[in-house]
């Protein structure tokens, strides 16, 4: 099932200051923020060789990253995102082994367009796992 | 500088029921455990296409993890690690920005018998960050 990491995402408390320190500090490079008003998060992209790490600064007054913030001021690793080939058949069998997913197990469409469901970190080692169905290859 | 994540770390306070989830329920390849008693852990790899995860236990009464995990029961990412072409220039331009260096801004061999250095977590948002001079391609 899993097999790749599309990304590591960071919730941030500033995304410019975030980027600042990426950018001229670290090095990296790093793509123009975007607002992601639909799921409450303002994004930049560090773009590595093998993959990507997202900052997110929160967006709106119900952002879900909020709490995050509320309880790590400075910020901190929020989830790590793999891709998987087939998001129905990856949630059934997490949930046939007992695994809770979040959103009642629902996929929905996330950030990228294409579906994706979030694992409960109590199951798996306090990590936030986001599962996103893998572009087909055509 | 920061051009290819090398690993995230995730602290578990039992080795073997993570890999157990990871490859018995995630359906991911992870190696066989390896103790580093030099660095205080025992780790599996979870090897991804594009990266690797590092699962962590501590081992012996002084390793570094323990404090993590008396803080974190369940576990958590505990570091993302970085490559850089050259560790003692990205150490110098950090520190001349101002970005703290633990360990005294002395690289020392990693995991991977690589030099390697690491950032405060307080002036990178909350996260721990390693960086490993990355391989000379020869």
């Amino acid at each position: 099932m899993i097999d790749r990491l599309n990304h590591v995402a960071i919730a941030v408390p500033q995304l410019e200051a975030a980027i600042e320190r990426y950018r001229d500090s670290l090095g990296a490079q790093v793509s123009p923020p975007t607002d992601l008003p639909e799921h409450g998060v303002r994004v930049a992209f560090i773009e590595l060789i093998n993959t990507r790490i997202e900052l997110m600064e929160p967006l709106g007054d119900d952002s879900p990253i909020r709490r995050f913030l509320d309880a790590n001021p400075d910020g901190g690793i929020h989830h790590l995102c793999y891709e998987v080939d087939d998001i129905e058949t990856c949630g059934s069998r997490l949930a046939a082994d007992g695994i809770r997913l979040l959103a009642g197990g629902i996929a929905k469409d996330g950030a990228h367009g294409r579906p994706v469901l979030f694992v409960h970190p109590k199951d798996t080692n306090g990590c936030l796992i986001e599962l996103e169905e893998a572009p087909t290859n055509i």
